[in-house]
């Protein structure tokens, strides 16, 4: 299993996961949790956003590189992590984030 | 003073912030405490993409909406938050970052 692989089904396991997806270099969802429609409007519209805030980084500052890109919605976050040319698309509940931060940040607390 | 400027005050005294932009419904800079090539490029630049994020969650689902959007570079990280027709730009640094994050639940973890 390929390094990229790895990392994606290591997130698959992040709490309130709703889907995961796993895009190639020619922007075609390679593995998916999600029903192919979700799956491919999401690879296609993220693909353009991370060149785009790619672009816009290294114009700003040519020697920094972007790591990923978070959107937060009113339902849920939307974590999109470029590697290489792939990209990992990781659609998380915002509730159940917003939960697991607190939980880890007391959990934290009581040790 | 409007509530986007008494926001974009606020966020002015976060940790590790390089610089913040408040840009009005024309994508112009009306508040900066960066140079104004840099203001320029971030408003020029983070418009079209917090348009393009927010056309896509609305068609995902359309009673979503875009809270923000997070760019994680090597150097920094780029908050830009949708409020009304404005956009707040903070460029933040993101070791300054990270370790506010770390003492911000190590101070819960003693208190």
């Amino acid at each position: 299993m390929s390094d990229v692989e790895a990392t994606f089904d290591r997130l698959l396991k992040l709490p309130g996961v709703m889907g995961a997806i796993l895009v190639n270099g020619e922007g075609r969802p390679i593995r998916t949790s999600m029903d192919a429609t979700s799956s491919h409007i999401f690879a296609e519209k993220m693909a353009p956003m991370v060149k785009m805030a790619r672009a816009m980084v290294r114009e700003v500052e040519p020697t920094d590189d972007l790591t990923y890109l978070r959107m937060r919605t009113l339902k849920s976050e939307i974590l999109v992590a470029a590697e290489n040319e792939h990209m990992i698309i990781l659609v998380q509940d915002s509730n159940a984030l917003d939960e697991a931060r607190r939980n880890s940040s007391s959990s934290k607390r009581s040790s």
